[in-house]
């Protein structure tokens, strides 16, 4: 038997040296002014209990955490069809980069680096016909697979983001030369801010990922949201590609699938048994929460979790 | 004595078969539809003899020509300075390649790769305080290095242009994203194009460039728009980059400094003796004219004119 | 209970028209005749129970599943340490590419791209002081492993292969210019070539990588091989790293971590469970077997397994 | 009427601040130990008036500066048809990288970049049948049109590069996995290696390069070398490629055709007029020699002369 709670007050101390080696994602100005002595963690297992630690009820930018969400939702929708335009590789490059879609006409490497969110975005809106019926919908399947109505995004870091965000605009502007953009940049690149400004707690962000612990049905409310298969391939993914150029370091040290983001947060799950979210804003060279993996691989090192 | 006037006619008949062998720049619609037939030849020598063949007086877009035009006036505003901003390399990559740019963190290599040019009009914006001025200037200068005050822009092809031009917006995102890029993306990509939808025959473009071939000053007015020094480098650099990833190639076979552009046209000069101009419409792999190119090398032999 | 008898039967079935559809590796001779019909497949079970279908007894040469003994050997000599000379990324690049190389200098992303794997072989000359050595005991060490003192490797595929090795000298000398070879160009890649030409059938494969399944140690014999924590951080090596720059298109449709070779053949452990090794010379355009992917791929579909 | 002499006096003046700015090529050992202080400039006439400044005896390894000879040579043998292995563009990365080879499949970009010139070398052995007839061939060609027959190699030069040459047997090595070279790896680079270790002095070499500064044929004894077209390509490529990635730096400031060498020598001419050699051990970051580039600029500054 794992003692979580023990584990959870363990990672808790033993983090605080690192809490301040990471630095905040300053190229958001709304982002800039995050505490790094933040941290929280948070664990759903199956059958409802949690277990939590620090600020868990907090709520921070999820950013590229939704990814997945985005991703889940346009597979669901599209299928198979869905990798003509975004392929399922390690790009082996960092989240922003510009070089391998050049080279690869506008398909990027796959869908958890910002050109294939994007690309995502583009086909959830051109589903949902508008950017508003695509961001409400987006909004409406975290709230259900999180069963949190109260979940929305955070206008603050959303207008801040936009401001600054030349870098997806130079990658959607370089989707579109190819092709690979069916609706108008500033449309997409809009709609996906949106998305990555909606703030959860880790509370609810483990609760959220669940059903991808469990094969694509909620394992509390048997709910299911996608097939056995697409989840699977989702936390195949994850663990590829969950955290850009570091994904091989994260699966090396933590072993389990997951996907950070620049707010701070990372997810993760186990399959069969959990999901599990953590939060602190420094980040590492990469972009993803430094304490944060540390606590991950504290976690997986502690109870012995692992995939492999 | 070369006979220019024989020397042309003998090309205006060998060129027939390579005009047809481009093609337009279909990626511009208002570009798309000009007719491979057209063929123009200019000459204009240091007492103002000119010699002209084909549809020397029809108008065509400059497009990149500009970009001489453009950096002589940022040149003669911001002097050495400028290589703050832009190098002075060939890229060895295509016109449009966002590689190099990424891996230099923004900074152009040459001014006549299309982020070069973004970036000389930006310096212009923030030179002339706005977008209307900074136009205004590069045609008054055009105008007046041309001796012709009719000159002016191509408001169709403008327009279409800009509806197109994702990969330029994409460079001028990437550049902004660096910090290489002082105004708004949209303006400084507006006003770049509104320059390369600019608009004159060989003739008056062969007169315009008369002052590179003397060091600066314009022979037949002995107006002086530049410095020796500038003048020399302008020239240094339309060898080494004038022509993309083709400009080893141009070097080669026509052994002139010059600069193309994708509406078909393309300037040379003969330092100490005389500018050329030559227009047709249908483009090589590397989107410079291909009869023009060839016409150029057809005139450097039979001249034996080389600065080789 | 799965039954694995019936579902390897039914492999061998469905696999028949997937056969013909790969290309051998014709750029090594002695392997550019292999029979494009050959399958087998090899499973072990923790009790030593084995399942095999095909030419399971047939030896073929296992080419670049040697990286993963090899890297093992060199991880419990000089375990963390090697991190300074070898990367834990995915490349995003093929097998033998210089490009990521060069711009990395010299130190290559992972044990498992062939830069990464020559690499590995250096230290382990400077370990056992001779190529002689090191090779005898990677021999042993595989033989030991796989309970079999009768694997050898085949001195013909080593002759052919060493012939137009081109490629592997052109990494191994460009990371020589960067310092990170200690040992001379030919020994090292001599001695590369030597470990890539040992010969195994799918049954055997399958049982030397059993401790890879158990944290290690042999379930079988008890014998343990390296720590829990290396064995893990192998698999996840060979999850994000083991199929060149069709690592995650492997995580994505098999979902088992697992190392493939050009020779044909590729390995996979099911954690807690098994070991699995697949045969069939014919490669898909990555470079991996391509009917042994597919097998792998219907028997994580027919039995449900994988790590995700 | 330019004052040669004057100018020279006045350049070895001005030059003394950059001498000790460079750094010698230390990958090199034999040439680590270089007196920074040496500088020599000779300038030669068409008709046979030299000018000389230094150290302008004082015989130094020429390095690249070879592959303007070897490169007169095969395109003498092969003509054009030499293009089919070798390009004619500038390059845009530095001498000894393997990334463009790479994705252009080992054809090199120019003759004047290390794997071009390797290229080069293969030609000329398979023209000469042997490595010591082509070594002999080529000598004898430089003796030729130095007019002076005690030119030879330095063989400490040539044992000490071979020795860390690991770079140019990368090159090869990828080369020849793409099917560009011939003969042997090993024939190709110690060939190479011994045309790169021929010793000339600043006199010597403005005099071999006389015959390129006149259409290929020696202005003093009339002597024809090769076709006044390839003369021109000749120094069309020495232009825009002659100085690696500072080609445009050089082009830009200096305005002559050129090729420099690691060991600190630079030749140049000035059509219908002279040669120039300038030696200075001191590189700048591109590997030309710093203080021989500022020579050769204050030249062109002080006399005016230039091709543009």
């Amino acid at each position: 038997m794992i003692n979580y709670e023990a584990i959870l007050s363990e990672i808790a101390e033993e983090i605080v040296p690192y809490l301040s080696l990471g630095k905040v994602a300053d190229y958001i100005p709304a982002l800039a002014n995050a505490d790094l002595n933040q941290f929280a963690m948070s664990i759903t297992l199956f059958d409802g209990t949690t277990y939590n630690i620090g600020d868990f009820n907090t709520r921070f930018s999820i950013q590229s955490i939704s990814k997945v969400f985005t991703f889940t939702k346009s597979l669901n929708i599209h299928s198979a069809e869905l990798y003509n335009r975004v392929g399922k590789e390690p790009s082996g490059n960092p989240f922003n980069s510009l070089v391998q879609l050049e080279y690869e006409k506008g398909k990027p490497r796959n869908p958890f680096i910002n050109a294939g969110a994007i690309v995502i975005t583009d086909t959830l809106i051109s589903h949902y016909k508008s950017t508003e019926a695509t961001f409400e919908n987006t909004l409406n399947f975290i709230q259900s697979i999180a069963h949190n109505k109260t979940i929305d995004f955070d206008s603050e870091v959303y207008e801040s983001e936009y401001k600054t965000s030349f870098r997806n605009l130079a990658l959607a502007n370089l989707m579109k030369s190819f092709g690979n953009l069916d609706n108008s940049v500033d449309d997409v690149v809009k709609t996906y801010l949106k998305h990555c400004s909606i703030a959860m707690s880790t509370k609810e962000l483990s609760r959220a990922m669940l059903f991808l612990a469990n094969h694509g049905t909620d394992p509390i409310s048997q709910q299911n949201f996608i097939t056995p298969s697409q989840a699977k391939r989702i936390n195949a993914l994850m663990l590829t590609c969950g955290h850009y150029d570091a994904s091989g370091e994260f699966a090396f040290y933590v072993g389990l699938p997951g996907k950070s983001g620049v707010g701070g947060g990372i997810v993760a799950v186990v399959p069969n048994m959990m999901s599990i979210a953590v939060f602190s804003p420094g980040l590492n060279s990469w972009g993803n929460s430094l304490a944060g993996t540390h606590a991950l691989q504290l976690f997986t090192s502690k109870s012995g979790l692992s995939i492999f």
